[in-house]
């Protein structure tokens, strides 16, 4: 008889906040936060976690919770968890790290999440220019399916997948991030027109004390304040995995990771019940709190064999991963393209972020048509399973990108229509989204020719 | 008994040239082109259409023709098409068009295609900086597969679609685009740092009376010289659709187009055996000539109601698109990521075509360790129904795009491997693409640690 | 430059009978029909053909010609086409001919089919008890999809597929075929209690000059008169492929057939825009004329090396067969059981025809609710793109069938419903299906207690 | 903030006897039999199972607890829950009961299954004619897959429901029951010509008091010994849905239930982590204990509106259900067909179970090429996610059964190969199936020319 059923190896109590769990929570990327627990190859382990703010958005129907984020404190992962070869041998730098992810979903007694829009002044989101508004919605799932008491009139499976999974950077890793960053953090506003079209910020997020916690290591020892001054944010996805928000890694599917520390010390949190691709709102998949199932593989050496170095150094590189075979299945799609031309009217040059936000852009205004807010709309296609292509980058000076979005996860034909009855959307008043005042003196972006 | 089958409208001869053809083509955007032809709403009608180049990219085994291809000639259109009701009205500025495709192909005894990089003198392509040579693969077809003794190892089932399908612009929607293209293409490389990674020449294709032409309007006359130079290039996708290049315009699938002249004046062209999100080598899809059946509807004063301005006019709007239900099925896919640092290293702000510039790139050489010159990969990743994704676009810095390829179209099991025989990538030496020399002197983009 | 395009080895002029084509076609299996075309493998070619009738069923608005349609003269089959290795080398009994389905679709010109039952004493179909009578539906071709006057309401994309494709038996396995099938039209009645619940008639049918055409062999002959007398009719699929009446073999699919005689003297015809598992209504398939592209290869010897005899010689054999990549794409299925106890409500062993008999009939009687005629849904369900299953064939005594409907053919919502506008089933008068009247005496099956 | 997650109706404790949860089960259908909890229509609840054989079957690496096990006690359930409307009025007899599945899956710490075919002497299987031992194999679960040390070289996503979910019948539709299948069993081996091709027996499972659970009733009470000789035993799915064995019955489905009793009494059990269309061994999908979590709603007076009688009464009807959107996704599927003509070489007419069983035989003895026993491939034709459909059932006199299986589940390429290195399958020699000797004197059937 074999062993089976996946080992805990991070339990997580979801009526305990992040300080009072078992084994300590951590949210930077440093080579020095030790595991917290050890897998071999080929079993199967579960780690649990909390969500990304550990409990600071709440259930309670108020954005308050939202527009008052610390944003120092995100992600809350759990881990690190060294890898151990079936020989006994950890992992080694160099080494390609294979997860597979056999099941996942949320914690029992957890089971609802949120989907929210930061303050302009405290994150903001893609579209923060026209949406200022910290904003939320609360979801409760119905096993597969997720709805919202905010968002009604639909119901979709969620395509459940982690935010976060990673691998430790090395020490020269983590000084290539940090240098680069604080660059664009200090230079981008001159450096980057793309600012002007993307409104959200900081341009980047730097390493700082505040709301640091690096797991086994105490606060207040000389070592704690070392690591907290250069270990990493976990805000924006890089060479190690990360917060790389791929909505697509659920069920079934593999992520080969490189390794660059002994042991691999591999971290994972941030967990969403649901995203669509490019988690627009920003707070802007089904943030929950779950649990992986999880299975690993090394492939010795496997970073030289199969990664590419995109970049001045052998660490300038990136996972890769398959898909697995149980995604939501939709067959209609109604499709939103838009071009690198800027809300102003402005040329831009085969920038696929901007015709992106336009493709966005022109998808909530249709779907408001039919009798949710601009609001709604803008978490709901935040967080559904909608898909988000780079159409044509080739075609000076347009990009194309486009937003599909299936059409099955509404109670109403979405469709445009002729001579049908009722003729053209159907207007149905609703409950909204939790909503907070904006209390900057940005201006708001807005299309003087479109509805309102 | 009703009537059937499809009525043609525009034919072809594929033995001659373009300017041959039974009803003259265009290769511009202007509200001036007289209709070639008139369709009621609700008829089934065929539209045959040269390639792109009109013929002057041969099925000769030679990238010379690549390399001095003509960039004024394209694209060569069918059309326009006059849309009239079924009351006999003719489309109205402000309707909206339906146009169903029912069906496509290659035309009849035309069965071959191409796929090419442009030189970086002469257009290049999304990588032009690290593919700055001329290159081109011959494609042929077997009913709805393509091979390419070029690119041996694959071979996959099209989706095929037309590059180019849009309605004629008002002028006033042309001021508009020449204005704003106008003006990036002179002030474009001081203001968008984009250009610093992207290197494609020129930044727009402004109006040309060269190789301009203009359908029924004879050239040598007043009129001909005038909308000559005003006449918008066919080359970037703009607000009435036009060179999109959205793979997923197949069979049965629906599009919603703008009206902005009366009878609509539909043109199409640019027809692709198969393309992947991007089409990144920009010659890129499979070029071939090849028809459209078509049925078109009218939903009188759609554009109101159904489409959304995004800009400073009524008239700054995007199509929406419904996909067909016979898209080639596909289980298995390997995913590419990229995030928006350069090859340099050096960090950019949400850039989502820099990220996929890096994925793109991480495919490239990925696939290139299992046989197959990089070249080949390159074309490969620009024609074969591979998927671009904006994953991740809130996570400053770092926007994260993704590259999805099915692996089902290699002859060989392309996934990373541990303890399997053979071990590691598999060596095969093969047919490479037809290229040319670069002439130029512009440096190319190298990655210090990649493979080589 | 290599080769390409299909090779048009069998044409057919649609304006022409049967008789006057300009390679003779054939309606019987026999070894001694002579090829009429020889291919090669590796090459791709093309074969047309004329609907199973041979232009017998017409496009008139009327059934009568199905209610005295000629079972004898069925299925006109192109060809037989003699396979040739790239070695020169024709196929050899034993070999394994693969044969790969290009592309395929209706002739150009003739864009339309026929759906229909037979009159009960001509042939009938699965539900001929409860539908004694001669009907008929025109259906018209849109590209991909199909749509019928005569059953408003539906329309749907075709998985378009050859009927018949097979290779000529052997002398041995056609002794084989008609012993085995003159014992069940002889004795059938006495030995086999299915028919008591499946009352098409005959149970076999035998061979017969009458109706007999055999290719090149000229009527009169003494050659022709012996092979009519011993040459097998096409109507049941058998160890050679034929009639299997497999809606999957479509677009890319490929076929695996055994080769029982020099060269395999391929032939196909009996084309089928679409059709539903179990071809229910017997002439069920939407009927019409039209092409094939093939390509062949040969494994020698393959058919003892793949495939199983199951039965008392090396010949009783099945084709194997792989499913192509481009069917149609369906989410959304209402699906129907049956149990096998019949509508007299005796009960039968494990009995999938029964049981299959139940759902089909389950699923006719709810979807005649949304205002269709039974005799419109017996024939949708006979051609539209449903899925029959055997789900459960081990639980004592009940075999359980399954019909899978997609919802998606419909324009409206055809699921069942609670507290909703409009409540329950729509009531809409329509057109029906054409219809002749029963003339002989046998009792219809009536459910004393379903909807009238 | 609204109420979440399900509610837990029915608990089990893996680790305790059938006879000793908290909440008892039971194995027969009645209307007497008490509910033994109720719940609200719009609440989502969850109902635990122990397997169907309630621990009788075993993780022992033996197959002697299948070779005698006790068929009286099967299926052990969970209920009958009581369905009350929000209204607080019971479900009333003529309701539709539609009971969605939000989720399902094995219990925790449960994560194992076994796959099996009963003794000839003992219920048999599909095949048991050829496959007359008593044999098992256990299964693993990682997540979404499932494996086998005894069937190794497959790894397959299971596509998890429940084998039986019914209402409870009435007395009236009880009687029914039993008198049909009181017939066949006494009559069945003289009237029904099946029974000399399915081999496995008895021909119907009769009530009877030996194994009898009848939930709240106490056994040796008058009312226990009056239900327990009426009581219907569970094996065949009948009217009431119940052990309908449809693999598609998985996440995201809704079944439509007729009700005939008072509070409609919805009994549910024998999980299956995956199941083949048919369950060929019988003993045949991935049996395990499991959970569902549901949620009811109400068509009131449904039954009439929506499910049509076939048979002499009203209640001759059966459920309807929707597929969900979840299922695993697979690309490539090789088939193999059958024909009405069994394995003596003897003609059936349209028989498809007859055809199903030749397509199964071929299917395994194709795949024992690849170095498989053929009682493994049967096991696994049982269990994994493979399609088993009614393609003709119209050409007399041959039904055409296909079995389509999803070539991904294998760790080899199994397709037909030419020219391939490695030549012709591969033979590998691995471990078996567990397997009792077969000590009955029956015949084993054998293919005089099939493969060893």
């Amino acid at each position: 008889m074999a062993p089976y059923g996946p080992r805990l190896v991070v339990p997580i109590d979801v009526k305990k906040k992040p300080r009072e769990q078992k084994l300590p929570l951590h949210n930077r990327w440093h080579p020095d936060i030790p595991p917290v627990a050890e897998v071999k190859t080929g079993e199967v382990f579960r780690v649990e976690m909390v969500d990304f703010s550990g409990g600071g958005i709440t259930q309670d129907y108020t954005a308050e919770d939202i527009k008052h984020a610390d944003p120092s404190i995100v992600h809350y992962l759990s881990g690190p968890i060294r890898v151990v070869g079936e020989d006994g041998i950890a992992a080694k730098p160099g080494d390609l790290l294979v997860v597979e992810i056999l099941n996942l979903g949320p914690l029992p007694g957890d089971e609802w999440g949120y989907t929210a829009t930061f303050d302009r002044e405290n994150g903001g989101g893609f579209l923060t220019d026209h949406f200022p508004c910290a904003t939320k919605a609360i979801w409760y799932f119905e096993g597969i399916y997720a709805y919202s008491p905010h968002i009604p009139g639909v119901r979709f499976p969620g395509l459940t997948h982690p935010g976060v999974i990673g691998t430790a950077p090395s020490m020269e890793l983590l000084d290539i991030w940090n240098k680069r960053e604080r660059d664009v953090e200090e230079n981008g506003l001159q450096n980057l027109k793309l600012c002007e079209v993307l409104h959200s910020r900081p341009l980047a997020n730097l390493p700082t004390p505040k709301g640091c916690r690096l797991g086994k290591i105490e606060e207040g020892t000389a070592e704690w304040d070392k690591i907290a001054k250069e270990a990493a944010r976990t805000i924006p996805g890089r060479e190690n995995g990360g917060n790389c928000d791929i909505k697509n890694l659920s069920r079934g599917s593999k992520i080969y990771l490189p390794v660059f520390v002994d042991g691999a010390n591999l971290s994972t949190g941030d967990m969403h019940f649901s995203q669509g691709d490019g988690e627009v709102s920003f707070c802007g998949a089904i943030e929950m709190s779950g649990f992986l199932e999880l299975k690993c593989e090394l492939i010795r050496g496997g970073m030289k064999e199969y990664l590419t170095p995109m970049g001045p150094t052998p660490l300038h590189v990136n996972p890769i991963f398959e898909i697995g075979p149980v995604e939501p299945r939709f067959s209609e799609w109604l499709v939103f393209e838009g071009i690198s031309v800027d809300e102003s009217g402005r040329q831009h040059y085969l920038d696929a972020s901007v015709a992106y936000k336009r493709a966005v852009l022109n998808a909530i205004d249709y779907l408001s048509k039919f009798g949710s807010s601009k609001e709604q709309v803008y978490l709901l296609l935040s967080c559904c399973p909608c898909e988000g292509r780079i159409s044509g980058i080739v075609d000076s000076p347009n990009a194309c990108a486009t937003l599909a979005i299936p059409t099955a996860i509404f109670d109403q034909d979405i469709r445009p229509k002729n001579k049908k009855v009722p003729v053209g959307p159907r207007i149905v008043r609703k409950p909204d989204v939790l909503k907070c005042t904006y209390d900057g003196n940005l201006p708001v972006t807005r299309n003087p020719s479109a509805s309102t």
